[in-house]
């Protein structure tokens, strides 16, 4: 089954809760597994460039199914994906991008958050993510 | 004051509510003054080609302040704006789009909807503002 | 001789000055032989659509040297060169747009404006271009 | 409040009389909050390619609302936003670009230079920012 509006908002609204929790402005973005945007929210005077970075990390999370971060590992200069990021139009390979899966275990879309350090927006996204397991 | 994050969900959420009772599936979005995304849903099975034209009669919205419809009066063939669409990375002129006011009067972003006829867009696009009157 | 900062400067000004003359809002746009921006303003609250129409306006003048409104003409359904503007990333071909012309009577540049009816376009664009004739 | 065209233009020309001064010739940029253009001049003979550059260090200043160097130190191989340039349509990370702040301190836009080295880039730019401070 794909990522409900109902399921992707739920995912929004935990990391929305975490940012508040943690004190950080977060752009905040939830992709189905088509890769294309369901829910997305821009908290006040969130980075305006975070925006498409938000969206950029959960597409990117979700054409490889793995964590931003991950992928950024083998991006690096002399690595085996160098300069990935030319692809599709722009990927953002540093973390605060990752899979959401839905009760089956299956990947049904990936969260993208940016608005802070890469640590925080890891974590934000982190708290999205946990909102679905079990769902 | 620019339009806040809880302003744009408000308007978000009444024009969901309003696509739900009226039984169509849309695609919603929000900018601010700076025609910036704020807020954005998909909701299940609505047309993924309206994903991106939603966003963009949001912008062109708030890009010329007036409802798109009127922008496309004025772009036919033998209009004064005859093919405006090319400009903006590309404009969206039919339906659906509309600027939002803050409590002063004053236009301070736009919701865009699609994924039905214009004439029902337009009508979940006005729930949406009217969900903003008098905050 | 290619157009001068201080000759662009010069056209803004009085297209800017005309603009305030006649009440209306305007961004004014001025580029030069190779349709490249020398020199821009956006008046407060004008359209922010406009932004981007009056550079195209500006390019397209010079792509053809002509008005813009002349190639609009022929641009129509039917006409000789249907939806040119689909090429060079997007042309405007409404008035507003109009060559400039250096002392020896040679194009050296082009002006665009947008903000307002494509009347008050062309007349705002058309101060900018007297202000250079004789110099 | 925005950023004002008056606003705008006294930045510029201040970069503009210390580019003068220091021999350098200059594209220089002033966007306003939503990181959409408000000013802009190019130097004669100043470099064609910078004309885009400056454009950009404005917007990426105003994105993340930090000077565009700071933000080049971590996006380097290694760094944490290692190829951040590939988001927002292409961002410029040297410096050059910093934001401006109006009299309460508050960020309402960006300026952006390019035409010389990074440290003339940044000085130029420093001299539009001072120009606005106590405004």
């Amino acid at each position: 089954m794909g990522i409900t509006l109902k399921q992707a908002q739920a995912a929004v609204q935990a990391a929305h809760d975490k940012a508040l929790q943690m004190g950080v402005k977060m752009n905040i973005a939830v992709v189905d597994s088509g890769a294309n945007l369901v829910a997305f929210i821009r908290m006040d005077d969130a980075w305006l460039g975070s925006l498409d970075i938000s969206i950029r990390k959960a597409k990117t999370a979700r054409f490889f199914d793995m964590p931003t971060g991950d992928l950024g590992k083998a991006s690096q200069p002399g690595g085996s994906l160098y300069n990935i990021e030319h692809s599709n139009g722009g990927l953002i390979t540093f973390p605060g991008g990752i899979p959401l899966k839905n009760s089956e275990g299956q990947i049904f879309g990936a969260i993208g958050v940016s608005g802070s350090t890469v640590e925080d927006d890891h974590a934000v996204a982190e708290a999205g993510v946990r909102a679905l397991q079990g769902q």
